[in-house]
């Protein structure tokens, strides 16, 4: 039977989501654990591989196992082999039809920025940090520039193996909360690097460095070389997968996480 | 001169506040950082020592140096050469008789517990946990026992070097905000294990294993033996550290911490 699992995880603790032969990413922890609760060997598919220092809240995976066992038990038997700084949130059955990765037709991410003078030792790895004050409102008009349908290539990393750089971003939403500046971004698909240089151009303009409309330059001219640098990754979460809804995947658990009123869906 | 520093730490990325041979303490890598910035060696008297895992928000220090340097300088020099899980968050030139250990009349404790069937990976370290649900009314009623003048004996570590175990509670709030409960302990001071033996009792409550007048029982045997085993340190949070209003010492940087508004003095 085919099962998915929601897992939640910090970024900061992994190289990644990729199985590597040194075994320090997310996807070698999960399948070893999964492994030691199914008593035999067992592969993911995931929804989206993750970098180094980005965060897993809403990730998705699914793998096929002959083990029949209740959904709560593949959660807790999980966690139970897990590190802390990984955990299962959900467990469900799904049609053997479902695939993890091929199904997803819409990705949100999240990113937190703390903008203040200081940094923060205790979000140390969990946010961005800017130290300048940040122009919301000029932020917000460069981001209109970023909706639609674009060949992305001016914010796509030169290892970037997607098919093809057209992407449509569907929303992209910039919230203040007290000194947190929380990021929003909704595409059907992200390139690689795709969110942090979009906040690295966002952030220049939040910051002075260039006009709202050069985002629009930016983007037309398909060449990364001309936006401005890729943003670090420690406040950068992959919030949601959208899958079709007869496939009733839960919905992520995003009360785990300290700013759950501000990330509910809108 | 004398000069006071504000202080934020994540207690997880050392062994407890007080120097030791090995060096992976706060005051360590405090003290070490500010002798690279002052070029001579600094001794910092610090308000409160906290233990492993346990976090600082408000923690406070004192120093004297023969250096002239702006408040602001003092700031960004120490983080420069401090890890990333601990930040100076403001520095003031004060009065040569203020003592940040001795001053300090009054400490503000923060415990954030995770309510939920499923831990949290994001939060590792930075929260509680329990996963049954707990009763909210009766935690209160329990704490209602903790509060006033009274011999804590049965709530002091084996450790303890205090001189008296005898300490005014002033306040314990107890604010749920979605599956997080915000636990609040306010008093002159505290023994050592005070707040997480406070925990451990009123959690033993709070699931129902002993109806909220046992506090009361426990409180009165002063004896350590009879409460609940002490919870552990990870939702630990020294928030606040009060001194006379004369000395101008600054407030925390609540906002530094996505529960600020919870946070904030009520």
């Amino acid at each position: 039977m085919r099962i998915a699992l929601g897992i939640q995880y910090d970024g900061a603790a992994f190289h990644g989501w990729q199985a590597q032969p040194h075994g320090k990413t997310v996807q070698n922890v999960l399948e070893q654990a999964l492994r030691q609760f199914a008593g035999g060997p067992v592969q993911t598919v995931v929804a989206g591989r993750t970098d180094t220092g980005v965060h897993g809240l809403g990730q998705v995976v699914h793998f096929d196992t002959p083990l029949a066992r209740s959904e709560f038990s593949w959660v807790r038997g999980a966690n139970a082999f897990l590190p802390p700084t990984v955990a299962v949130q959900w467990a469900q059955a799904v049609d053997d039809n479902f695939n993890a990765r091929f199904d997803a037709f819409e990705r949100t991410y999240y990113y937190v920025l703390y903008n203040h003078p200081v940094r923060s030792a205790l979000l140390d790895g969990r946010v961005g940090w800017v130290y300048v004050p940040l122009d919301i409102a000029l932020m917000r008009e460069a981001a209109g520039h970023l909706l639609g349908h674009h060949d992305f290539s001016s914010f796509r990393s030169s290892e970037c193996q997607a098919k093809s750089p057209e992407k449509h971003v569907y929303e992209i939403s910039i919230e203040p909360r007290g000194h947190f500046i929380h990021f929003r971004f909704r595409a059907n698909a992200f390139l690689h690097h795709m969110v942090r240089n979009f906040m690295g151009s966002l952030l220049a303009v939040g910051r002075g460095r260039y006009p709202p409309a050069w985002l629009a330059e930016v983007r037309d001219c398909r060449d990364r070389r001309v936006a401005a640098p890729t943003f670090m990754p420690d406040g950068l979460y992959l919030a949601q997968v959208g899958y079709p809804a007869h496939f009733a995947i839960p919905q992520p658990n995003l009360a785990a996480f300290p700013w759950s009123d501000v990330w509910a869906p809108h």
